[in-house]
This record gives structure tokens, sequence and C-alpha cells, in this order.
């Protein structure tokens, strides 16, 4: 999908559930929206393993790629050829590491530091990743943190093109710019040295088309389901609470039924028909 | 809250998010909620130590008391008792364990076998159970299945009372009926020797003033937010993959920052200023 | 190995420094073993996932084979084909399977009961299994515990029959005699259908020319390297607590180097000069 | 037993096995052990959670105090604290913490580089968890690498002084000289300021009535377990592949039944008469 002519997209999952619903394109395996399912904070309180657990989940759910927000790599460059050896096992396509240090702080936020990692380093630990994978198809995209740190247009590019030299099959961009100056601007610098990631979560409101224009390759869609689902059970349980009663809620969201098609239980129906004696 | 005077209510949750957002009254760890999360089916697919992990994560975001449906136990008195111990050294509230056999079937398809535990040997491995537990308000809950298995009120009248015998703290009588009826008859013949608790997933049109009126201690409601955020997932998905772009959902859904706030940021702010060297 | 000409051999270990250990022919993930290091009883009292955590740090270590001493596939067909799929992501070459119902006992205790599965119902749980598995060279080995349950040839050799035909690899027969009178009587009556593979923990007088003799395929030495390490750390501790020095300890014992060279250490080394900035 | 007027020992084990073996004193859980038997490096390559999994298993396996080796705390001041929060949890007494930089080096390993941590940093990670932990018995236990990075003793008191102010129940003064002397030197000049451990794996020839005129409190000899099973196993091995027979390793090992000792299978055996029916 990273070298699709075409602008590509991939939608936030964060547990084996919404990976299987997001049935079209391809799964982000969000670092914000799995910490935040999993009940602590996008500051690496949760371990990579237990990250890796719900990415195995993610991956039997669905037949669609997965992408994962890799952090840091969760370390050094050991730590993160560990991981990309655990991922291929797993049967994830690919992760994105971001040039900060472990542990990181979610880039959105306002007003906390985010120190980047050495760049000779960074770049040595995006080669240790590409180096340990036994699919040539396993993906390695590099995140540039440059302009969420503060920096300018030239320390961007000067990474991205380290990273893509040493190695890295895409290069995400990322701004928290509520418009797309940040990355009109690199991607006029950039001038196609390799496909580019972007995810627009503060700039959600520049037409796709000026995405495409800019040549894009791929568009993430970073937290919209969490953030969906967080909307829908503070409504559903204040509802419930304030009646007292499931009466006004019942035909608001998706029968039993629509959960046991989402488990695949049809399946089992039909294994157990195989392979349980009959009484 | 089972031996309350008042009717009680205690909402699903089936991760950490969802366990904090509920912050009335008790949490039910509810068995198809957490397995349809994880993307797998209500037939023990995922492992004890699995459904342990959720909770953890649950009991951590929490303030309120958690329920846990632990099925039948996940085996026999000592794989049931094992699990009491791994449970209050996570600080859950109590386990509500059902007579069916391992691995167990969701109670709410139809036509599929239900058959159940011999009842010398469960109310043996609900004595074993309190036996185990250390904590003296940790909670027992037995889930009488013999409706859904399709026998009668004998049945199920038989089963309560030896569970109650054996120490339960309360019974679960579960019906799948979209009316009452079970219930009723059953409360009548229950003639309050000990507190019970039930599900009205079909029965949901049923007045709750009417299980007041029957004696019933507690109410949960329990698949209704993993219900909600699946029927939002699928319409944010949508949306978003039919727009190709997210201005029409961000309004809709909940902002970044209302994450930030459920992951409790502000307290790891200030501890950063506390416990981070000044640059 | 289970179909070469040749008696084959295959050696316990428990955890991934002892699977690195064993470089000759293949490894025993022994049940006995993983639950007696980890702590607990060799009654499914560790989930089948904590299990996998173990064969996944041993697949990790070594480079021969591993066959997993699954129990009885740690619940019905679907818990088993589900351990089947997980186990091939995981490297591992083959699981065994016991014919008794979960939780297991462990079949070398005396006087304990020993309940066998149902013929059908385990025939097909192996049938699930080999119908899930997609490496053709995966192994699903049928453990008999007909002679361990106290019946005899007929029940042994019929369920043999049953599991072989159901598409088994090969079949386990155990005893749990101190002479090989089970095996010999077996092995006659068996005539050749396939692969047989057996467990002289107490039968380990006899030679084992006489295996070959017979026809036995493969012999496995189930519990030894855990037994040898028991008695070396209750002699080591107590060794240095009486002396209160480790000063006639540390030449009994392997150097601090010698855990780094099983540690591959070495390798590290060269990938920090590699992938490490120089300072 | 850090407070003890006596010089006290821990001794090494790795997991829940070697842990109910060592029923003396307390248990030291060794980094270095742990890692190994799992089959990776001392180098965080197995996560926090891992490590957790495998204390976890300890404290169940044992009733004297377990200190954790958690080397640099994993992460920042905040993956630290979670830590303590964990570890409580699960019935540990408490954690030593390094002051190097994760993913921390094997501090025996000859000619790596050892990079310190800076010390308002590490000062500020013992406050935090020490303003973390709810027990006021769980200890911290500041380990100062000052010597094993090349530095001298003033830099090592200076260390040992800032984290006792921090809050810090013990001083771990680590070297790796074959001799004493760094471990003299430090104890004249800190002047009883707090208690001190030490882990004289290489000065193992200084007789223990040194350390005691010194003024230790506490010695921990911190890999023994683990070295003498790897000897006990890679002999086993041998002999037994050589010998292609299990006859000449049956009595040098323990028996089958000593397994099932320390097990405690014997409790089960009696909850099974009082918790499982009678057929
Ligand atoms: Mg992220
Ligand atoms: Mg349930
Ligand atoms: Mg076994
Ligand atoms: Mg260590």
């Amino acid at each position: 999908m990273l070298t699709s002519p075409n602008l590509e997209f991939i939608m936030e999952a964060h547990n084996g559930l919404s990976a299987r619903m997001v049935e079209e394109a391809g799964v982000w395996g969000s670092g914000l929206s799995i910490s935040a399912q999993l009940g602590v904070r996008d500051s690496n309180e949760a371990s990579w393993t237990q990250v890796l657990d719900v990415m195995e989940f993610m991956s039997d759910a669905t037949t669609v790629p997965i992408l994962l927000d890799a952090d840091t790599g969760y370390g050094n460059f050991n730590n993160a050829r560990r991981l990309v050896r655990k991922l291929e096992d797993r049967g994830i396509a690919g992760a994105c590491i971001e040039d900060k240090l472990f542990p990181k702080t979610n880039s959105l936020h306002d007003g906390r530091a985010q120190p980047l990692a050495d760049i000779e380093e960074f770049s040595l630990k995006i080669k240790a990743c590409k180096d340990t994978q036994t699919d040539p198809d396993f993906c390695i995209v590099a995140r540039v943190e440059a302009f969420i740190a503060g920096w300018g247009l030239d320390e961007a590019l000067k990474r991205a093109e380290a990273y893509r030299n040493a190695g890295a099959d895409a290069i995400l961009m990322h701004s928290k710019k509520s418009d797309p100056s940040d990355i009109e601007a690199f991607m006029k610098a950039w001038n196609n040295q390799g496909p580019v990631v972007i995810v627009p979560t503060k700039y959600y409101k520049t037409p796709t088309q000026n995405f495409r224009d800019m040549g894009v390759s791929m568009v993430i869609w970073a937290n919209h389901n969490l953030r969906a689902s967080v909307k829908a059970i503070q409504q559903t349980t204040a509802q419930i609470f304030k009646d007292q009663s499931l009466i006004n809620v019942e035909n608001e969201i998706v029968s039993v039924k629509e959960i046991f098609r989402l488990q695949n239980d049809d399946e089992l129906v039909k294994a157990e028909e195989k392979y349980l004696p009959k009484q």
C-alpha cells in the first residue's frame, strides 16, 4: 500500500473487535488508542509485550494488513529489532517507529517536552530493524517528530532523508498544527524521495484532494474509532443509569446477535457439528 | 451491594477504559464483552490468565467494585479457587461462576446444547472458593443455568438452594425469555433465602419497579457498553471511508483532550514536574 | 524424526535456557517440568497461554524441533485446535495430547483417579487439530493413557487404532510399570500400524536395544534435566548457607562467562558495534 | 532484614521452583538468572511484565521475602513507580534499582560501556518509588554502579549519599574486582549512614567475617543456583545422550516424588478428597 500510486487510507483500531470491523484498506494499531482502551497513558505504561498481546488478538481478528504504532521501538536498536521478529511471527505487516526517547510522550500534548533521538542513533535503529526482518514485505515507517518538537523544516528534512537512507520504507511526517502548512512545506522540499504518510488528526479540515496534490502516499485516521466508542459508552451508561432501565437503549445499539456475528460464532457452530460426538 | 435493602445496578465494562467510565455503582466484567473486544468467542477461547490481565487493567482504572463473570471458574474446583486468589490480589470484588461445563457456551445462543454441571460437584466448587478467599468481603455469586438449559422451576430452585447452602453470597438466576416469567416464578418459590441477581438482557422491557416488587437485589446491565461501541465504530468507520475525510466525524466523537482526561494525564504532568530534573 | 527408520531420542527441557542446552536431537516440552519450574502443579494450574509463553521462549532459544506435552489440549476440540494455530505461529514442531479429562492429573501419581476421555470425542479432537494445522510437517502425537488408568491391552489397542485412524502422526503409549511389559504387549499387538513413542521414566532399567527390537520409533527422556537441576540447586543452596560463603561452590558450578555464552552475548556485542553510534 | 544488626544473606532464585527451594532467609530475584532461564540476555530483552510474571510465580511459591533485581526500573520514574505498585500487589518485599540507563548491560561484562544515570534524575526516581509504595515495609534498594562504570570512590560516595537522602532504604554498592578493595574503601568513607548490601560474585574468596567487620548489612549470593543448574543439566543431558539410556542418571538426580513434594501435591490430594464428589 505504501508504494501504491493512489492515496491510501488506514483506520485506527485498538483491540481484536475493532480490528475486525475495519474491513476496508488497512489497520493502524494506534498507541494512543491501545493505551487508552487498556486504561493507561500513552507514555509506555503498558509494556511492549502487553502491546504485542493486543496486536496478536488484532492480527487474529482481521485479514487486512496492520501497521503498529510502535512508539520509539520501546528502547534501543536491540529492543526494536526484537519487536520486529515478534511482530513478524504474529503476522503484523509493519511497524512505525518515531525519533523520540523512551518512554515517549503523546505528540498531541500541549507544552510538554518532546526530546528527539540523536539522528545517527535512530538511523541505526532503523537499519537494525530492516536487517532483522525475514519477510521482505515487512515495512518500517520512520516517524519524524521534528515539527512536533518545535523544530523547523530543515531539521524535518534532514531527519527524513537520513531515515530513508537508513532503509525506512516510508516517512511519517507528523504535525499538530490545525492547518497543513508543515506538511505542505515538507512535501515540497522532500521532492518525492519516497512514500510519505501523514496523520491529519489536527488538520482534519484540509480536503483530502490537497493531500493527493501534494503527493502524500497514505493517510492515517488515527484515533477516531476509539473516540467514537468513548462517546457511545458515555451516552449509553448515562442513559441507562438515568432511566434505571434498558428500554431507551436497546434500539440504539447493535443486537447481541450482531456481536455473535462479529465473533464468527457460525464457524464454531459448524465445527461443533463436525468435531463433537452426537449425544 | 448484594445485601443492600435497595435494588442495586451494575454496568458492563470490557477493558480499562470502559471500567473507568462506569463511575456509578459497580462494574460487571462481562465474559461476552471481554471475549468480544479481544476478538474471540465467548467459549473460553481466551485463557483465564488473559481474562485476568483484562481484569487487572480494569481494576487499576476504576474505584468502584468489579464483579467478574468468571464462566464456570475455568475448570474444576482447583482452577476456580486459584482464580479467587488471583482476583483478590488484583482487587476484584467478586466472581460469578455458572453451573455449566468447561468450555462454556454463551447462554443467549439459540439451539445450542447447554449441559449443566453436577449439582454436588458445583456446590463443592463454591465451597472451595469460599474456603479460599482471605478477604471476608470477596463475593461468590452462583449462577444457575437451569432455565437456560431448558429445565424448569424445580431444577432451578433445587440448584439455587444447594449453592446457597454451599456458601454462595448470592444467586444469579438467568433466563433468556423475552418476558420475566422465569424470574417471577423463581422469586416466588425462592422466598427470600438470600440475595438474587438478574440479567434482563432479553426481558429488557420489564419495568424496573417489577424487579423491586419481586425482591430482586441486583440488576446487571450486561453488554450494552460493548454493543454501543460497536454501533459507534461501525458508523464512524463507514462515514470516514465514505467521505475519505474526517470532516463529518470530528464533532460527533469526543476530543483527543477527553481521551487524555480519561487517561488521567494531568496526574502525570504534575508528577513530571515533581520527579523529572529541570532542564 | 517420528518416521525415521532409527530409534530417535528427545530430551526434556522446561524453559528457554534448558531448551538451548539440548542441542542434540529434539526437545520435549514436559508438562511436569514446566509446571514444576513455574512452581505450580501438573494439574493445569498454569493457563495454556502461560505454557505458550514458556514455549515461545524455548522456541526462540533453540534450533532443534520441540514437541509440546500439551496435556489434553486444555479443553475440548476448539481449545486444542486454537492451541495448534498458536504453536505453529511460534515455531513449535508438534503437540502431544492425551486422552484424559481437563484438568488432568500427572500420570505417575499413585492411587489417583485418571478418568479417560470418550474415544470418539478424543478422536474428533485429533481430527480437528490435524484439519487446523497449516504446516504439513506439524505433528500431533496421540497419547494413550489406558494402561495408566488401569485398563488393559484391549483398551490401549482400541484407542491407539482409533487415534491413528483419526489422523494422529504417532501414538505415545504410556506406562508407569517399572518393567516394560505393557509396552511389549502393545508393540506386539500394534504390529507396525504407525510410529510409537514411549516415555521410560519408570522402566528406565530396560536396555535401549530392547526398544529398538520392539519397533519403537522414539524415546522421550521426560523430566531428567529438571530433576538434575533440583538436585544441584538443593546442594548449592545448602552448601552456601552452611558455609555462609561462596568459596566451596564457585568451582563446582559453571562460570558467569558460561551463562553469557549460553545467552549468546557475543552476538549483542557485535550488534552494538554495528548499530550504536560511536561515542 | 536490611536493618538487622546481624549480617544477613539472601540467595538467588530465578523461577517459582528455585524460589520455593530457598527456604532460608530471603530470595534475590536476579535479573541475570531470570533472563538466562528465559533464554534471553540481561539487557532488558524480556519486558518488565514478563519479569513481573516470573515474580508472581516466585512469590506464590515461597513464604520468605523476595527482593527483585529491577535493573533501572525499566524506564523513567513513571515506569519505576508503576512497577512498585505491581510488585506490592504480588507480595514482593522490595526492588533494587540501579543508576544506569535503560536498556541496561550486565555489570560483570568486560569492556562494555556502562553509562550512568544523572544523579538528580535517579534520586528523583527513588523518591517517586518511595512516595508510591503503600506498604511501609516495601524496600527500595539503590544500587550504585560507579565502580562498575570505572569511576572512583568519590563518585560512588556522592551517589550513595544522594540516593540515601532521596529515601533509599539501603545502598547496594557493586564491584567487579576480584578483591574487596572497592567495598572496603566505600564502607570506610560511608561511615554507617545506612544499610549497605553487597554482591561478592567476583570477590567470593573474601571471608564473610571481613564483611561483618566492615559493617555490611546484607550479602547477596546472586546467581549460583542458576549456575549450578546449568552445570547439572549439561552433565545430565550429555550423560544420557552418551549412554542412550537413563540408567546412569536415575540415582544422581532427585526422584519424581521429590518433584511432586516440591509442587505441594499432597495439598491437592487432600483438597480433591474434600472438594470432589465421591464417585
Ligand atoms: Mg502514537
Ligand atoms: Mg458470560
Ligand atoms: Mg505431562
Ligand atoms: Mg542484575
